[in-house]
């Protein structure tokens, strides 16, 4: 068996920003020399996601509206007792999931026409990181 | 180590549909020869989802009505700009996640009693793909 | 490839508890002999979730009050014509995923300064498992 380990780092300028990280974990993948077996990308962060959807402006947006209506931003949630602000930033973070797998075949991400992989920051403007994690033959 | 990797096709009936893919996901593992593992199944499309849930007429019409309560079928979305009309079927795919990682163990799906996979159609009526990878040894 | 398949189990004095099993799952990780690979943390019933995220009271009860508002306990779910009413239980397992995978480097689980594993139990007072499963070298 083998394995790749590799991390991405983000400062993003705005606090919630999408990022496409698709051919980064691709040439990740290609480097590790892995034909066969399952690349994860995962947030090592709490108030981030990594999810596969399309690389679509209005769907972006559709998801950001999505997300504030159901985890909106307020001061009132218990985690901000402890000084933070940012506990929708957590919220979203969950119900979007921090992390997905993609299976390697032939040495590529075996991927259908229009998934994309999105590193979603909730609560960026400092740095924060990505596994990327590849195992197989 | 070994793998096996198999694509499964849907073209459903009806614009929403939920399919029991269990047994499909057992016979590749199965046919792999596989004994100790992981076996991926994730949708391809991202207006589809897979997740691990009860067999169950209700608990599956509950689980359709949250997600149309949470992510309802509209005409306003941003999406939509592009000509689609399919934004909600985005939004519940994310909502639901798009794969689940079933263990292998002794060459079988290791799952309590009563977890079933499910493939859910959000925007069906055409031709689409699940893959269902497996690794291990 | 190494594997390494051990079963948590809980029976929780509430109906709803959040449990932090990290350090469980890093003793499996550490007993298991494997450097490099994957730990798969996943509920073997379906009215019980697993997360990452942080370990503080306060985004705890967040995340609590944010599922009981997406999918609220009620009596009308159509999966209460089967005379259960946990169906609640199951829709929370849902938004909140049922699985994560963690990275293992260099024997331990490679994670971000704030990720916690936790079991999220919906319907407790009674017996349920957890399966960790590692694969890896």
């Amino acid at each position: 068996m083998k394995s790749a380990t590799e991390y991405l780092w983000f400062n993003t300028k705005h606090h919630r920003e999408f990022i496409n990280i698709t051919d980064k974990v691709q040439e990740i993948v290609h480097g590790s020399g892995i034909s066969e077996g399952f690349v994860l990308v995962s947030a090592m962060h709490i108030t981030a996601a990594v999810y596969v959807n399309d690389a679509e402006a209005g769907i972006i947006a559709d998801i950001e509206k999505l997300l504030e209506q159901l985890a909106p931003y307020r001061t009132d949630y218990k985690h901000h007792d402890t000084g933070e602000s940012n506990a929708d930033a957590h919220l979203k973070s969950l119900l979007l999931h921090h992390q997905v797998i993609v299976p390697i075949t032939d040495g590529k991400l075996d991927f259908g026409p229009w998934q994309q992989i999105y590193y979603a920051e909730f609560d960026g403007q400092r740095r924060k990181r990505v596994i990327v994690k590849a195992i197989g033959d």
